[in-house]
């Protein structure tokens, strides 16, 4: 199952981290721009900009990481040139092992929602009944804005092509409460989304207990991750807000069961960005590539620190 | 003002209605699907196919329709092909003179959000310092959960290139209720969205008195599109559930008001699948359009006679 090579990844890495790949063309440094100044489309160019960007990044870190998590608005943002170069990339970063968690937050209902699953998670027949595998990321962001209707047909597909889900619950942005945090009969709605993916994931797990149905809780609310920890036993959790958005080293454990499992940590600008704290662009390919090697180590060290701490003997790795 | 174009559209041709575009390859007729039978990449075969498709559809309608709703959930089913077919259907639409809403419900925060908003309504610079837009819709749906960070900066991105948005508020699907019902200090979350889409909305209006900053509101709740009505006077509605989904056009009137404006009700299956009730795809081409022409005509004819019984003198077409 595709949360057991998540979990094994995690374990033999001794990482449970998530590198984002959200390549903003305006920080990436000059030396990957240079052999495509002179192209006529300026889309393509940046495509191709992006996958050598991508590429340098992924060669760096997978043999520190199990997974990266290519954010699909930074290639949305550059057209069809953009989205060419997530294709890209999400094929060599399963060359080279890892998993892939597409942070798409898509969301429609019914035979719409499985368009959706289909297209980056399944299958899709051809003229000459081929099957096709149109994105085949392995996990998939889903909003839950549209109720059961818009989560159900994902779970289906996973469960048809060995995938995985992690729905918005608890986001970690400042304003995640404006709607997620109401009140309804005594309980904070994030907590009726943690319900529907419990009795989803409850009922379908791999061989280390966790299922492929996760959620997405923010690192920068702890009290809350505490509590959805509890709700949501099986789920992974894919932790964006560590870093940048203030989420820190111990307001992250929440997110993890006693056997360090449960959680994986999301960075993406303090890893793919971490060069330069005023986006220097001049910087040396070695320079850049050792920013990324020396921040990903660095995360991994904090993280692994503060699990052995807090989880001691526990901990599976 | 974009949102006056969509206006003045809807006024030329007295019709307040969108053409869904969700080509799923399984029920387009085989006629479309003969060309490409022989070509070795299953998924570009698909692609010229609906885009061959899209093009009938919209020739079908461009001139009783102001507009077309392409969900692309069902081209990114198809991969980089399907969204090639997107991209070229958007072209093509516009060229029609139609306004092109993209059903996308799109959503994230800060600026992974401004990316989504500026890959779809703005522009971006290639590395010649030239901009770019790299899919150049008119409106984009956009999903609420995450708060104002996820949504004000699709705003900004309208606001600065003269586009709009459908902020999901209550959607039209069976378990919509949910989450979107979920009652917090005695009223339903979706009025606490519909507050903020007002906010935006009220100080942002074109010259006949809405915005384009407006509200996706089913067409199978009338009751709560009435009071939805009240609460975002100048927004206008998308209103998606009409037909196939069990809106009858008692029930969509909810959401105009008395000027016969404020509201766009969209048909997709209704329309674009109208050409048999179990799918077959032996159809002609001639049936086929003829399909399209009579199914939208009878459904700009049937909204038309219930404005006419219920706002009488006040309509503005």
């Amino acid at each position: 199952m595709i949360i057991d090579r998540l979990i094994e990844g995690i374990i033999s890495k001794k990482s449970p981290i998530v590198v984002g790949l959200d390549p903003n063309i305006e920080y990436i440094p000059d030396i990957y721009k240079c052999p495509y100044a002179d192209m006529n489309d300026g889309l393509e160019a940046i495509g191709n900009v992006i996958f050598d960007f991508n590429k340098d990044v992924i060669d760096c870190i997978y043999n520190y990481v199990p997974a990266v998590k290519p954010q699909i608005a930074y290639y949305e943002l550059y057209g069809m040139s953009g989205l060419q170069a997530f294709y890209k990339t999400v094929k060599y970063a399963k060359e080279k092992g890892l998993v892939v968690i597409e942070d798409g937050k898509r969301n429609d209902i019914s035979e719409t929602a499985t368009a959706y699953a289909k297209g980056h998670l399944g299958t899709v027949t051809d003229l000459n009944g081929l099957k096709i595998k149109p994105f085949d990321v392995d996990f998939l962001t889903v909003n839950p804005y549209l109720g059961s209707d818009g989560l159900t047909p994902f779970v289906e597909i996973c469960k048809e092509h060995d995938k995985g889900i992690f729905v918005l619950v608890k986001t970690s942005n400042k304003s995640s409460g404006e709607f997620q945090d109401k009140i309804c009969n005594g309980r904070p709605l994030y907590e009726f989304v943690a319900d529907y993916v419990n009795q989803q994931a409850d009922s379908y797990v791999g061989k280390y207990g966790y299922s492929p149905v996760g959620a997405v809780v923010g690192a920068t609310y702890p009290q809350i991750s505490q509590s959805l920890r509890s709700l949501m036993p099986k789920s992974f959790f894919l932790v964006p807000g560590f870093g940048a958005q203030g989420g820190n080293p111990q307001d992250v454990m929440e997110c993890f069961n006693s056997d360090g499992l449960g959680a994986i940590i999301n960075s993406s600008r303090g890893i793919i960005y971490s060069y330069s704290d005023k986006y220097d662009v001049s910087v040396s390919r070695d320079e850049y590539i050792n920013s990324v090697r020396v921040s990903v180590l660095d995360m991994k060290e904090t993280i692994l620190d503060e699990l052995k701490k807090k989880y001691k003997n526990e901990l599976m790795y």
